[in-house]
């Protein structure tokens, strides 16, 4: 021990992080409950790395911005570079490339790791936060699209929401491509400066994207700016040449089209301005946008990277998958109201009217217990009412109290805090007379 | 991109650390649901904070050999000092302190954080590993000692292990130092030598122990040599003067061993040589040991620690609880055959006999899973014969198979993948003839 414990410490967190009390851990809990089951309803497994990568993962595939100035890297005591993984594709990319020949393709994976970005805090934009990510490896058709994006759309409704709260927007690199090269016939550089300009179509002021437009593309701006807009797949098709009736990447567009507009679902629509930042997608990509007017933006998104793989030097494996942040589906929920209320986890407070007593409780918690219930024990020599009191406050739902009369006659009095209503029962009957409500 | 990805990378993790397969992960589950599981029983609450803390967080009060050489620290973009979390307990006592005000004591709280060391890999030791945290806040008395302990040996009786299997040896820190200065007489400063010597005697050879025991105290060596070898609490007292008996700590202990002796437990011992390394323990501490003769070790452990919050300027908040590593536990229990075996996510298969029925097999699998059933539906065109032994490969207990025949009769072949039995019946009926094994 040193002199420094004279001189208070701060109780904050790290910046741009976050503590999780109980009440915080029951929300992240709920949410992270609801991914799980829509996920493993459709059979995926769940894996996980360390947070720890070797920072050379990220320096291949990853966009500039991120590797350069917004991860967390050091090298440690034995020279290492080490970085705090920024996404989890390459992580999962690298443990896929590992196994490549053992492994039974396809397979369907889901993992909710949490993620570290070094950026000026703000709204839905912290530090740290967790990200379900679930991807298919090993199935190059679009039947696999349409899966993920259907588990996307069934995790969206599990939580409550309903079409008219979020739209799906699709789009297709390969599709953006072939616009660029064969319709626009503009050049590979000017075709990256295009993308990346789309890509922060929605951050900029129409007039400022207009110029900047002009400034890669000349006299196409307006042609560009046509195709942005256009609302459904047959409208853009329309305008495009008769060759790209022929090519893959629209034939999956079809498919992804027509099996969600048969299932009914009216908010899946294309968007042929949507990029995502990501240099490895090389197929179909989605994101997910909040309806509400005044928050019209990204909540998560994917889309489809068949040659991450090859930075191993293994065979390419096809790939498509999602994340979905933790973050912005909560702030989405909390404004829908769409969030659970809290419960403690304990089903039943045990008091004591003296501490003499505990003893006794304590047997009787455990023969509880073993029937299931969770049972929290007083332990102190409190009066039973700021016993109760206390239960109430951690939203327990029922107490039981245990006094010379009732360890007599083996009769207990249950209350339930919310309703005040209390009933007589047998010792045995207890966990009987408990009914729990559930989350 | 750049050039980079033309030399491929290394698929390996960060040395030390794990990446979790899902046949790792399912290991992985199953040790944290059985801790969750137990813990929740008491009616202990989850939270978590950030692996992230400020290096400051570390300094005051950790055992110095961690601070200086064993943590992951380095200094962020902003020039503040960060580390990787060591262990959880600095964490959770900031938590406390920063809302002691206004928190519902007593506190169950738990949580099951990953943490990190610097250390070279070996058996057990790993650069980061999880770790089951329990605590009580706000309750002093040897009750709260008695629950932590409970939910231990609960834990352990969980995962399948009896009494044979592990012992839970106790001491306590406050009968430590008595024993220091009222009995043996010796200043502060070979209190502080001895206490780290016997808290290596497990790990040196009995000559070396005895010498370096004679270098601190002299020739009270036999005297201590003596009380570490007393096999039980009642030896202990008899060896001890008569006011001993009206020690806080001796009282306590009294409880503590006359609670488990009156429940069986025949595995709850005094070990007068136990210090356990961190400073801030003040009151009871306990390991749990393996029995087997061949891996005598510590399996985690655990105690009292009255004052930590005090490095935060607020009041001392009591608190007792435990720390259960995922390595040792899961040595533990695969050396005893205690790990369960690995099962698929997926309840069913869903195999197609030609591609284009992929969107019939589609929609009967949305229907299953709204039934409850877990999914897994095949989106290549294989033979049905390999789709079958992919099923089989992921451990998939059931497949059905959709072919023209099946869509026509309605009728459908459930597969049971352990036994080749097959059973026909009514596609409304497919969920019942599931029997899914549970893990």
């Amino acid at each position: 021990m040193n002199d420094k414990r004279q001189k208070p410490l701060s109780t904050e967190p790290y910046k741009g992080v976050r503590d999780f009390y109980p009440e915080d851990m029951y929300v992240r809990k709920y949410l992270f409950d609801v991914m799980r089951t829509v996920v493993e309803r459709y059979g995926y497994v769940e894996y996980d790395a360390s947070v720890l990568e070797p920072t050379e993962l990220y320096r291949a595939k990853t966009g500039d911005e991120i590797v350069n100035e917004q991860t967390y890297s050091f090298t440690d005591r034995g020279g290492r570079d080490v970085t705090l993984r920024p996404e989890m594709t390459p992580s999962v990319a690298r443990m896929v490339a590992a196994r490549a020949r053992d492994l039974t393709f396809p397979l369907r994976w889901y993992s909710i790791p949490n993620i570290f970005r070094y950026e000026r805090p703000q709204r839905g934009r912290l530090r740290e936060h967790w990200q379900l990510n679930a991807d298919i490896f090993g199935e190059a058709g679009s039947g696999a699209d349409i899966e993920i994006i259907s588990i996307a759309r069934d995790i969206m409704q599990t939580f409550g929401a309903t079409d008219a709260d979020f739209t799906i927007r699709i789009n297709h690199r390969a599709l953006l491509n072939a616009i660029f090269s064969d319709y626009l016939g503009i050049s590979n550089k000017q075709a990256d400066a295009l993308a990346k300009l789309i890509d922060r179509k929605a951050k900029l002021p129409h007039e400022a994207f207009k110029n900047q437009l002009t400034d890669i593309v000349g006299d196409k701006a307006d042609t560009v700016l046509d195709c942005c807009e256009t609302q459904t797949f047959d409208t853009l098709l329309a305008r495009l040449p008769e060759q790209f009736n022929d090519m893959e990447s629209v034939a999956e567009l079809h498919n992804i089209f027509s099996t969600f507009s048969q299932e009914g679902a009216t908010n899946v629509v294309l968007d042929p301005s949507l990029v995502r930042g990501f240099d490895y997608y090389t197929g179909v990509v989605f994101e997910v946008f909040d309806t509400n007017p005044g928050n019209n933006r990204s909540l998560f998104g994917g889309g489809r990277y068949d040659r991450l793989t090859e930075i191993f030097g293994t065979e390419p494996v096809s790939a498509v998958g999602f994340g979905m942040g933790d973050v912005t589906i909560r702030d989405f929920l909390q404004t829908r109201n769409l969030l659970p209320e809290y419960h403690s986890t304990a089903d039943l407070y045990l008091c004591t009217t003296d501490s003499s007593l505990i003893g006794e409780a304590h047997r009787l918690a455990h023969t509880l217990r073993t029937k299931g219930l969770k049972v929290e024990l007083n332990l102190s020599d409190k009066r039973v009412g700021d016993q109760i009191r206390i239960a109430n406050k951690k939203a327990i739902p029922f107490v039981v109290c245990v006094g010379p009369t009732e360890l007599e006659t083996k009769q207990y009095k249950v209350k339930n805090l919310a309703t005040s209503e209390e009933i007589t029962v047998r010792e045995e009957e207890i966990h009987e007379a408990i009914q729990v409500p559930k989350g």
